[in-house]
């Protein structure tokens, strides 16, 4: 519930269209929510402006399942990231509009229109290994109402492929570097470009690069101005990061 | 030389105010410059919209000092972080108008007029023990033309403090967190606003910090949406990046 | 067998409700009992208070069953963590009464009323997907006779949630906070409240959380007072510590 | 500013014993009273029992001095670790009571009697280079009014020295075990007491000690229950958490 | 082919018990057997006394079962570790004498007698779950003919157990110590006895256990002398060491 | 499509041999040719004299697929590493003289003689269990057009089986040395020779060796001159390199 | 205070050599001595044939000396190591017949001949830079009553300059083998002898040596059998080890 | 002494220019000469082409002085490694010829022409910071008879430096690149040149880059073929390395 919907329900009470009831049961829960196994922060939208993401990883499907029912009941847009396939068929059975991103292992369910932002997120990827972390990235921006752009497969083995598509970079406005291995990618990017770069390192690699601490390492230690880190595969995170930034 | 330089060394070349050869040398040198021990970057500033920054690590004085030299040269903005007292020392003797941030490390001339954003970069920061960061970090943003304001020693130990400055936190358009030990104050303010979120881990703490690694781990693995993190001890990196989001 | 039990066993034999054989053979296994595979510590319980608990990874389902059918016959409750379904129902065929927390993989079996305190232990966790180690600490702590309260899903992201739980973790003797992740609410609980934290990192979180360790570092480093740290997802250790801290 | 200073100065206030501007000016601190580079957090002792301690490291003897002044000006027992022989020096000539523990590097200033319980603390160290984080945990344990006493060079090299202190460690109500190198001390008296045992790795040793790391890692993994850790060296962390549970 | 054997072949030869031909092939194979996957070190026996061993850890079963087949022939006892239950199936239909310790994973073939000898190898292990390493240990001695004496279960929790036991290790000529977790049993045993000791790390343990590491640092840092470590879960590491002690 | 190749098809277009359109095209995908999910690096033959390898960890069986097909059409010979059986198969449907190197993981396709040099290569290899990464480079510099030498299981162990092969090692004009465990065979092979020694550490065997970071660190840290390192288990890495040095 | 030292004293005593009071004084310090600040363990020479030696690191010049008048009224040979040159300066003052060695830091007193074996220790080091640990682990297993010899600077870079030494390496009863870098020369040489091998890992060597760590990892991983390691630059702890072996 | 210089001195004996006692003292020295605390590798030469070099560091000034006083009087060109200015100073007056390098650390003699190749080596370096290990590359190239190209400040946060210094680069037979923090240099060059690129991380960096491991990490995770590591600053093993390669 956003302060949009707020003002919304409480005109609606004063319009005598819904009863005090029902006014006061969705008041009731404005905080937060106590399913037992989880509290659902409904206020995080009015605090922060984006509503709660469900975290799949390390929960049942019955957990998952009793979240995104609640949730419904609101009328929120949900992202659940992490969930396995049987938990978007689950989750399929009661909501019929779930859509699910395999690669991604995201499941969305669109109860309003989030909009599409003028200016766009560029998602730009070194391998086609790292296309998982790339689409995760790409539906937490969707669903949080923004424009994007995907460049894949431009690694710096090859650097004429990111030469070439260089002005789609520079023609956003936040720009996401998603890169395993040993990461360059962020810091050939960042050096070029005059936007905030949010880099996300991969688990992509084998060897020495220890689940993605090897690119980990080298992008925080990145000679480039104006590049952060989230997490090793965080897609999520980064995405969500960048839509606040192209939303000032 | 950014791109309102450039045109007006043009302009100035046509209207016969310069000659040839005094434009020639400073095109000649617009790439960038070989010093021999360094090639100073003269066209990042119209590449990325900022000048290069002088990381002091690692050089002699004599390094550093040549290298500001040359710049001064060029009529820019100097900001040299990491610099010991004795390089301002040696600075001072041919620039009286360098300023020095001791706890900081940071030497900063101003040639031009930086101007001052509206909107402000909120620099939150846990403890005492962290200030030389924030000071790295404050100078960057002040030389880069952003309005900024410092809200110290408000670590989770007591929460209290912290929350009495939310109104300002709040207010900022993008937040830089500075935090050593286990760094748990980016995730608190992260949970707590909707801007975007940099956090920079410190290395203040004693043994099983690791010289900032578990601030480092910490903040990468928040549980706050909207936050990133750029190197340890990296006010520097925080401010640049603020500076660029804030200027968006 | 704890004191009181040695006191009744001397006094049944002076009674002559026992034999002498009786009693020889229970006292001849007073400091422990060799299985072969396993030397039961009969003594413990007098010596520290507590009876020998199972920790059944790396058992086999026989070594497992074999020490719980001797240490019935000693009449003593039974606490297994770390057990298998498997396990379980291999128990079960030769003990009906055994119980099991599947979540928690915890098996108990009550051959006396272990009691309950006055005072209580407060289990904080900080998500959804720390629910097991939630379990594992709730099911050792009751088996030892405490009175237990759990406060679940009120992770520092949301921090209202926590607030609006304050009272109740204030009113506990001894506080278990169990995270992952960043595992922040350590230390935010640590610093709101004057009785003993302890703080259980888990392994929940993927990426630079390196199975655990990034909260276990941050716990360590904790900035708040009163806060000390048991090993990587270990809810046994965490209420056998506050049952000792709980009945002083 | 404990509740009971509390009542007193409002007692006060009522008796027209202090005029108004001087009670509001001591409740408008209250909270926490910002000196610039650090905000005194005065509402600790009310909120969690113990007055705000000064951690040293990082801090420069002005800030140190600035801190303590203001602190004393509120009438409260002062404790500040990591202190350096300057700092104590500093000290000395504004605050002659001042006392210094060279080998634990504490000052302490004791402007009222912290009083002394009738339980005990076991301080209990393996060897003889352990003894800097033996002082800083007596000084912390004796300034919060706790009985100590203190166990040294007790070491599982020669287990017949700890043997032949049991009695005096199994009398106390809480254990502080300090122990560097492989740091098994803390198992050893575990495995023995039926109280709770707060262990303290310290960085004694060499090699493939890494700094405490090995100790450290050997405690959080020990086979006795009832221990939990503290950061490697914290002498303090280990007494302020042993005074709680021992004031319970 | 130890240095008697070679004796008797250079007699059976000069007896004319064998033809030149069957010498010379026996004797052109004495450095080394060429397999293709595999170089069989047949002067290992005359070199260090002892034979080849096979680790069968990324071997496949067709590798593992050449290897014997070509060994059989030469007469030796053979000694193959970390062997899968389908490598022992294996070797089985050709060897019919081949023995199977299915916990140690080892397999055995003794093709003349080991002897035994008459001073001991004391294997001393802290829990049943690290009886595995001690199987392996157990079997490595036996085949190159020591007497061994199983000390199981006596970690230092319940240190009487240890003690009740350490007539038989002190009564040995080398001890072997087994532990995981904390491995402080190593530093306990060796503070009490005048034998080497040889300790062996386990994997057994959780969270921060890190595979073993844990164990492995403290039995590196032992406080104890005359104590030296071998590598994580290498109980045939100790046992060949051991048995060299023990036959000096 | 190498420099030859290219003037072919220049000639072929002058000579009406083939026209306009398919000569356009070629050329159109000279940069590379983006495939969606990939990017093909068809430059790369012509830019470093050798075509782009296809590494299949991370990349489904379609994509890998799709890949190949494409590659096909432009005549070149392809290297296909980390593949499996799957794989194989799937490609093998479309391109019936595809062959596989089950050990290796590789899948190679030749639509033109590689050639064969006359210096030769010499892999160098510790044990029977480093064949998978020994048959990854001996596939690799086999298709570069390498004539290669391979030494197997001389593992410094038994160094007699090493001293015996070095004449074919020493007349190599470049040497691959793989090894897992403590990885000395580089250090020892490094001292003997005068060529240029690439080390490959490989993750063969267990407790402290963490996935061949014993065997990486022994080798970055060789005290042998002339030795150079490349990533864990990278056999291709190593064949590759050697392949560039040994066609100099 | 060994057991033939304790049948002198009795004997003295019955042979009314020395009065009661003598004898009781030494005796009831038998156990250990408590000086304050260290624990002297008097027993271990009965307990495990060797006295006590001092570890300086981290004590202070009167700790080390206070520990050493003690141990010279007992009469006992006296050892300490990783002495500092002010710290002998100090002992030299009431014990002018200390020695000193400055290279391996190691303090002796010898009251009595400490004899010398038959056979001997042989001490092989990888270069010149290993000397201090060479030293230390000399100075030990003199005073222990071994006989020693050294053969310096065989590192495996000029493997011939080892083999040229084999003889008298393989001549000794135990072998302790120094290396730092990579250490493979605990491998190379535990292959070639059949003896007890003690492998030292020396901090020396740069870069991702990490202060001993690469050839800790090296030795534990050896593919050797018969070696087993102890700490990083633990001369002492090897020689120890040896003399308990050589004396058996 | 190498080949030739074998040749010379023996045609000498047998013409009679020398006399058999010179001959057979130079020629017992052949294999190695024992020093005591350094055994010189005479050998080297013969057998691996190159002279030995001596690594200072962690060897007195005595130690350096005698080592170069006998190879001086073989007439060897010398080169001394991590030199301090103190041992440079003890070595120029008895050797006035000798040279050093600061910046690079490096002593060099020359006592006959090394000779220059015609090929070059690139040594590209990623920054200004960088320089010493350059420095320490370059001396060792130009001893070892190589021609040497130096491209500093390259770094790829203003790639366009780089690009236009392709040319050189791509002209070397080999390429060194060294650079710390994220190490990208190396993957850059790596995907742009045919050549063998040997990549030298170096400890510049701050923060998480943890002394190199940071660039180390990345440059053995490179995506581009055909690039080896080296150790961290290990400035001399590259350009040993590359000179072998240069003169194959």
């Amino acid at each position: 519930m956003n302060k949009e919907d707020l003002f919304k329900l409480l005109q609606s009470f004063k319009n005598e269209e819904i009863n005090i009831e029902h006014a006061a049961k969705v008041l009731e829960e404005l905080p937060y929510k106590d399913l037992g196994y989880a509290n659902i922060d409904n206020h995080r939208e009015m605090r922060t402006g984006y509503p709660e993401v469900i975290y799949c990883e390390g929960k049942t499907i019955e957990q998952v399942s009793g979240i995104i029912r609640y949730m419904m009941g609101r009328n929120n847009n949900i992202l659940a990231t992490r969930a396995r396939t049987e938990m978007y068929q689950a989750v399929k059975e009661f909501c019929p509009e779930a859509e699910y991103n395999e690669l991604g292992r995201v499941i969305t369910i669109r109860k309003k229109d989030p909009g599409e932002t003028e200016t766009y997120i560029a998602i730009v990827a070194a391998g086609t290994s790292d296309l998982p972390v790339v689409e995760e990235a790409y539906e937490t921006a969707r669903i949080l109402g923004n424009k994007v752009v995907k460049v894949n497969d431009v690694g710096v083995a090859g650097i004429h492929r990111l030469m070439a598509r260089m002005d789609v970079i520079r023609g956003a406005r936040v720009v996401i570097v998603i890169a395993g291995m040993e990461g360059a990618l962020a810091s050939v990017v960042g050096g070029m470009v005059e936007k905030p770069v949010i880099a996300v390192p991969t688990s992509v690699g084998y060897g020495a690069n220890f689940g993605g601490l090897a690119a980990l390492l080298a992008m925080l230690n990145t000679c480039a101005s104006g590049v952060s880190v989230v997490n090793i595969d965080n897609g999520f995170g980064a995405a969500f990061n960048a839509s606040i930034i192209n939303k000032l």
